[in-house]
């Protein structure tokens, strides 16, 4: 069986690579994996990027030999998204586009970047796009400016595009890590204070008022809730560089498959451009990317069909957390379309 | 027609008050109104406390005469909160119980107040007992504890007791307000983006997904969701007091009808102890006090009927801001109440 969390990164880097916003970047570097092999007709690729405070240890647990993303047939590729600690981000650049100086990143801007690493890795067009949350953003983003390069799209738990509430969300995020004195003033540390309280918002949304009512995070430990919010959240954002975090919730706020210059701002026209097979899987309780935006987005679209993942996990539904009871609906769902 | 909002308070006080929490207030001070006149019989009172984050002028759309709460035929009591900074509160009491040094007060604080002050208008029992969001909680508790005093009991978009997903949204709260380095030094000033950022919060929850994707908020002014949360949430909050919403805050997490002497934590026998002729109604889109949470509190009543409010203004649902569409339904529930 395949092993992927052990095999070290792959890097791909560009020079000078213009971002949306008018900086460019001197260096850019993605991370990236590919878990098995691309075929002499490069034709069994599968692109599956992290997504929001994530890096590809999230990505693992659906790849691998006879898993969802089955190695034994697929190569599937993992690609760090910018600003996630991995791939070029704010905590991992020259001082002047650290922290605060690093520069707005669109999703346009990473999935151009997807498109020059598989024009690298000598793969032309992809057999499946698995995207979720932010990730699911990209794909709509690539299979809309790219519709020749992508066979079929998986999207799971994400939008097309940033919605008002998704993005009022957000914000409520980046105000409870800001409002930290050490945010954006290095010198007086990391802002331990402003990622405890970007925790403990998260953590009210992540998942969903079911999950709470039955109690669900005494699955991981008998606790009662404010000793989970300690022990779970504060420890998990503790681990995250702040300024990675803004730069991806950045990103997130402008996300929006239309925002660039194939479309203008169409959405309409960029759902309806994306020629993909797709299968777009809200989480029923997802209480930031709730399924009605996706029954929005596939109505737009040519050859997209809504399966709803019918789960108390809110948007952590289809994760490793979750993934006792969500395995064999998310299997069905990819086997069915690579087999299409 | 009466005008209750240029009325001057009215003041009840009692010294040395015991809370739960152990701590005795030295003097405490309830500010409130009597709209319409309590008659001989004194069965014709309504009580209607404030809730979170909130005074009376809140409450007064539904007051007056040809309202739902009726004047002509009602007096209508309206008491301010302890900690909503007219009554007693950290924000107008003396140094040494101002800000955080103010104690913990609970839900069976402000109901033993309550029953205190109607002691001394010679109200023995209600007419009904109003409560909306943490009013709704004081309704419950005030009904389960002193159930011969309580003829009817209408709860809005409320709960019995605050459950582990509300609890989390609140705790998101403060921990937004609290990142603040000036929150609990006062010498610091004001803790201004604590404020901010408890706002960006609460706007999230407050409102609905539905709500957002109508654009909603373009009803009050024609901006985008940036602006909207520059010009009506960071306003509304700066002028509020960081420590009298942290006190509520505090009240609120620890919401529980059954948390008292009565009945030791035994919230079954609580709600089960209601008699109070009662309609219960959330609002079908609240996101912290969604309609299952009163599904199940009003499984356990003898006499409760569960009427959910279809509107997309999420907790905001059946206040002065969805007023136009919801006034009708909360009168007929209302009006019906008062004729059983």
């Amino acid at each position: 069986m395949h092993q992927p969390d052990t095999s070290p990164a792959r890097f791909f880097e560009l020079e000078n690579f213009q971002l949306q916003n008018g900086s460019t970047l001197p260096r850019v570097r993605l991370s990236y994996w590919v878990y098995g092999e691309i075929n002499d007709a490069a034709d069994n690729t599968i692109l599956f990027p992290t997504w929001f405070a994530s890096t590809r240890s999230a990505n693992s647990w659906l790849i691998g030999d006879g898993r969802p993303l089955d190695t034994s047939r697929y190569a599937v590729v993992v690609v760090d998204a910018i600003g996630n600690g991995e791939s070029t981000s704010p905590s991992n650049v020259s001082p002047d586009l650290a922290g605060l100086n690093f520069p707005k990143v669109s999703i346009y801007d990473n999935v151009r970047l997807q498109v020059a690493l598989l024009d690298h890795l000598g793969v032309g067009r992809l057999a499946l796009y698995v995207g979720r949350s932010m990730g699911a953003q990209q794909a709509f983003c690539f299979s809309a400016c790219f519709p020749d390069r992508v066979e079929r799209m998986f999207a799971l738990t994400g939008s097309a595009a940033t919605t008002a509430h998704n993005y009022v969300f957000l914000d409520g995020l980046e105000a409870a890590l800001s409002a930290d004195a050490a945010f954006g003033r290095p010198e007086l540390g990391e802002p331990r204070i402003g990622l405890t309280s970007f925790g403990r918002v998260f953590a009210g949304w992540v998942l969903s008022q079911q999950y709470y009512r039955r109690g669900g995070w005494r699955r991981e430990s008998d606790v009662n809730v404010e000793t989970y919010l300690r022990t779970h959240w504060d420890r998990y954002f503790w681990r995250k560089n702040a300024y990675d975090l803004f730069c991806q919730i950045q990103t997130w706020k402008a996300a929006d498959l239309s925002a660039n210059p194939v479309f203008n701002g169409d959405q309409e026209a960029a759902l309806a451009a994306i020629t993909a097979r797709t299968v777009v899987m809200p989480s029923r309780t997802d209480l930031y990317f709730p399924p009605e935006d996706s029954v929005w987005a596939i109505s737009l679209m040519k050859n997209a069909e809504l399966r709803v993942l019918e789960s108390d996990y809110g948007h952590r539904a289809g994760t490793a957390a979750s993934c006792n009871m969500d395995v064999e609906f998310l299997e069905r769902a990819i086997m069915g379309l690579l087999q299409k």
